[in-house]
């Protein structure tokens, strides 16, 4: 296993889960995820415990998730509650089923023992549900490459002046690689901003708001274990206030909350939704916005696959540079967990 | 190895062989199969001992079958004829020869030690032959699951109710799960007949025949290991007969003949040919038979693999329901003959 | 591993390498191959030492080969030369280098411990470069087969009058079985001459010179260890001095340089180039010899791959037949070079 088990992670987006159930793999497990007829959100082990049937085959009924093999039928917690051709229920016919929450317009599922959730440690988020004043459209997915790999990525921002210079990595591509950098350990992962005064705008943020000349531009990125990278970036014309008076308004503001969730141990979920804080009242600037970060996206996601592979296939010790230094306050983070998670399962036995 | 060694299993339609030769796996191994010019059905390893070239991609020679890299030629039991560019041919230039029987409409090979091929084994079938009572369109298709989950499958016809009720599970799905059922063991199996009185006709069942009310429908089903199962359903109007006074004639009747073949460990062929029983002088019946029951078989195929790939990757055991006690007479037949086997092979070593 | 290690492959045609790096799997590693502004030709492990990023997925600068995931840049040997956001370079920031070589038409690689690699021991081969005399059509494609399956494939000529009998392999099959042959081993692997007296033209050759009868036909092909094999064949009219005095002008002649390049352990690229040595100023004539051979090499391709399979599935000794003799001899050399780099290896455990 090469993941954090006992924690959080975005499993769907809530529009996704309606009655007709769907199966995704998370943490390495099929699992079938719905709605019951009440509109809550369940998540169970994909296979029926009679004859492993598949239950995202099945259907909802008023009575829970069918399996459409034989008929069993499994409540909320996947406990059988109906079993054609017999009344009695043995106490052994159920599945697993995953703790699930809807909060701030993100569906999260706990990969770890079912009895240690703790729905308090889900992060707080206002932006994902204010469409008024970040509308956004959402997107996923699949990267062969495992979700760290994508949080590394996220880490080290120096990428973007060469991997994206088509799209986001506007001016020099060095430019990204001596950033005005403030960086904060934080309990849950690391926190960065960096700053890029006197910076030719991206095509992107010109198209957007019609800037004339450079920029002073922000990124400030929040990493919260396990899989979460919260992002706000934006831009006004340089030497308006920006960087020296914290000002915001009247530029470029984007904000993406990147979900990162493990399906197998070499691929990955990339949920994402980049939220137009520029044209807010404009669906086609969101849209826009939406086509860009696509583009920019599948740059990260066929540079990760590949060297997934590579790292698969080579293991020798890779070598650190300096501007790996958030980066690696990210991995400590990762491996401190997978210490602690290592010890109790050892402990456990 | 997962299946029954020393057994005849059905390799191919009489239709497909000819002097073009196919290759098929067959019980884990590339078996090639053709006729020679006297037309009789030759089983072959797929596999030239000179280089390991491809029989198959061979031809048929007054001599028997040429193996089209070099030009050796192998007579019917395998035994190298001819080698170009010299006279003597060493005894062990020769390739595995499999038991081959055409009998009543089917090719059936034995997948054993050739030694113990005993044809009085094959199963005796009147039907498929007797195209004038029981008119067939033939079809066979690969399922990636173990051949004895389609065995389990027929074996249990609750689940018509829920995987097949847009086709032929007409009626409450729950009707399939209180039958009326007559239930035999056997040598080589089990049997059973399933009665379901005053039932709402498929609608199939009413296309074929117009059914203008209720029926009373029968279902008999015989498993003969190690992959055959024998087929005889049908329905009349309600209370004129059929239940009561036996009578078969006049309503809708329909047999198949289920071979189930393993292609590899999680994987077989499936071959069936619905045969049209209530109106045998029709061809467009017999056509529409054919794609009510294909319909219907891509339904058990998809629940099948999903089905294979769960209990691949989760071993835990499963939960037996009261509706299972004909396919755990199946699986008895089948775990004893295993169990047979492997002692067999133990005390070969 | 299963391929002779210390010595030189063909990696590519020269014309593939641009400054726009390309990726091949070349010895069972990732090989990013590019020419540097100089227009020399570079071959480096396809990984980036810092984060195991894909270096093909990069572009050439000035100062070599930038890693488009950070920026880090290569020189012709793989020694980073810069690091964006740091002036220090370290002396582990390095990549693999694999020697290359232009020679005569082709660009060799040397898939051994750089230290040994011997740039003498590179076949001289002074027609493909001489394209007045000589011109060509160039290819490569990948066969899932050893490459000494192919190989072999060129030691015996019999299956021409099999594989290829509706391409190269005129005349009755059986004459390709008892040619008129000389064989004689060489220190880099084995050279053979055969002859087809009073034989009838393979359509391509009566297409390309318009034969009006018999022809006498020579084949004269060595393979030089690791993968090459040189071909040289033509015919002239039945009786007019081919034979009995060494005649070549006149007729239909053809050379092929046969590279065969062990891609992965079950796999190989093959690069070739027909080489028109019978209209050399007509360029409608090199690419009719050209869709003649590529036809012809799909068919062996095609028996290749299936032997492949086969005898990766089952191991057992096969049987050698008289017409293996040269062949034979080819594979000693493989097999003495194979024993002495395994014994060179557990020397250095």
């Amino acid at each position: 296993m090469s993941f954090i088990r006992n924690d959080w992670y975005v499993a769907a987006w809530p529009e996704e889960l309606t009655e007709k159930p769907i199966s995704r793999r998370l943490g390495n497990e099929p699992v079938v995820m719905y709605r019951d007829r009440s509109g809550k959100a369940i998540a169970l082990l994909d296979r029926c415990p009679h004859r492993g049937a598949a239950l995202s085959m099945g259907e909802v009924t008023e009575l829970g998730l069918q399996c459409n093999y034989h008929g069993i039928t499994f409540d909320c917690e996947g406990k059988a509650v109906r079993i054609p051709g017999q009344d009695k229920i043995p106490p052994k016919a159920c599945v697993k089923n995953f703790p699930l929450a809807e909060k701030d317009g993100f569906v999260w599922i706990w990969l770890g023992d079912a009895d240690k959730a703790d729905h308090s440690k889900i992060i707080d988020y206002p932006y994902q549900t204010d469409t008024k004043n970040w509308p956004s459209k959402k997107g996923v997915m699949v990267v062969k490459a495992h979700y760290m790999h994508l949080v590394d990525n996220l880490m080290d921002l120096t990428h973007i002046g060469y991997m994206h210079k088509q799209t986001i990595g506007s001016g020099p591509s060095d430019a990204y690689a001596r950033p005005l950098i403030n960086i904060e350990r934080t309990e849950t992962g690391v926190k960065f901003t960096r700053w890029l005064l006197d910076h030719v705008p991206p095509a992107t943020y010109v198209k957007a708001v019609g800037f004339k000349g450079l920029v002073d531009r922000w990124q400030e990125f929040e990493f919260v274990g396990p899989g979460s990278v919260m992002q706000f970036t934006g831009a006004l014309d340089a030497g308006t206030g920006a960087y020296d008076q914290g000002k915001r308004e009247g530029g470029f503001a984007l904000r993406i909350f990147h979900a990162l969730t493990p399906e197998t141990d070499e691929s990955c979920h990339y949920f994402f939704a980049p939220m137009n804080g520029f044209r807010p009242e404009d669906p086609a600037a969101t849209e826009m916005l939406y086509q860009q970060i696509v583009t920019t996206f599948l740059e990260d996601k066929a540079f990760c696959e590949a060297q997934q592979l590579r790292l698969e296939e080579i293991s020798e010790p890779q070598i650190d540079y300096k501007l790996d230094n958030v980066r690696i306050l990210g991995r400590r983070y990762y491996e401190r967990r997978m210490s602690e998670q290592q010890q109790q399962l050892q402990a456990a036995e």
